[in-house]
């Protein structure tokens, strides 16, 4: 037979659709593309573009409260902070220092994050390192933006490897990644062998021991949940 | 053979795909679902909600200038309206009537179409029928917000019947509607034969000959470019 996608011949054992589910699947294929262009017209229309500002956002420093060097007020919109965190809607709709000064004092992040953090919030666009992730996971959970909080986590779990899945694991839990604690527990767990003998677990012990305590915790579970599936009887035929 | 997808037996002569062009397709459709889902959440995360408003807009009577009977202001957000509308944008970033007052008035609109107009702006979301995608076709025309006029041409081109598409036609050429204006027209074409005969035929030879001669433009110039189809020679093997 010829395949009608690829136009090759094949033979029987090779076989993949009939004539019919071939059709349908392309057409399934072309309406989910033109749903695709819709949801990103859509996207686009809805970013926002707006020279409107009646807010300002000031990276300062935690102990002084001084803005940070080399950093400048970022103007934003009240309506676009408050549409889009509930935690900048507290601050704004009632009669709270921000709303009365129309200054908002962040203390968590530096200046390029926080462009970044208000760039994200008209247009749910940003570009992202290992840094720029971290710093805008933490800005996500404080303000409580979830659309950015699972995009730094599915940024940061596409480049988790075993070295670093320490360090993940703590700084997920640290601002509440469920998401991230999930997977990054997941690569801890295929390399229990290799646990103890980190720098890191050593660390983790001293500063955090529950979140170790959980670890093993995780682990035994897995394996009691592995015993019972390896002598459950199997009924498969 | 058997289908991997309907799993039904097929014969050679029926035959779709072979394995990996099947296995490759399901990988693409995976994909191509997951974009959509992330697309929704992008949506969903953009549109507007906030309570913070600064601007009203007015349904007025087009001679009186004084609000339709029962209407009432709709509440709005400058920025808003600024991100979505190039003329509102002009409005409220200048010193004319509208930005001074905080009121803007809207002489050709119903209460309704009002509302459904501004939250469109705030959701990108709409409800539609025939009565309303007119409706908020001519706003959108009017007030450059050029998503929502391609989402009630598509509506309206869905809709589309050899018996209302002459007044679908110049609808469409009075609201600059380029996509409904092709599509009313092709109908058209295609039934020449009934077209003097109708009623809506008469009249707009009365209010707009010219439209009625781009008709006959377009017909005579798809005669022509059959007819030279028709006499090309075939090289296709």
């Amino acid at each position: 037979m010829k395949c009608l996608s690829c136009k090759e011949r094949y033979d029987a054992v090779e076989a993949g659709t009939c004539r019919e589910c071939y059709e349908e699947a392309s057409e399934t294929e072309e309406e989910l593309k033109r749903e695709i262009e819709e949801l990103r017209a859509k996207v686009s229309f809805l970013g926002f573009r707006s020279t409107f500002t009646d807010v300002l956002l000031l990276a300062v420093d935690l102990d002084s409260g001084n803005p940070l060097p080399n950093s400048a007020p970022v103007p934003a919109n009240k309506a676009v902070l408050a549409s889009r965190s509930p935690v900048f809607r507290a601050m704004l709709e009632t009669e709270m220092e921000e709303s009365l000064s129309g200054t908002i004092k962040l203390s968590d992040v530096s200046y390029d994050a926080l462009r970044t953090f208000v760039n994200y919030l008209y247009t749910a666009e940003a570009c992202l390192d290992d840094d720029m992730a971290c710093n805008l996971l933490i800005l996500a959970d404080k303000y409580e933006v979830k659309h950015l909080k699972t995009y730094c986590e599915k940024f940061l779990i596409s480049k988790l490897i075993w070295e670093t899945s320490l360090i993940s694991y703590s700084f997920a839990h640290q601002h509440n990644a469920k998401n991230l604690i999930d997977a990054s527990l997941s690569l801890i767990l295929d390399n229990m062998d290799k646990l103890s003998k980190r720098e890191e677990y050593l660390e983790l012990v001293e500063k955090d021991p529950r979140l170790v305590v959980e670890i093993y915790e995780a682990y035994l579970s897995k394996q009691v949940n592995t015993a019972v599936v390896a002598t459950t009887p199997c009924n498969d035929d």
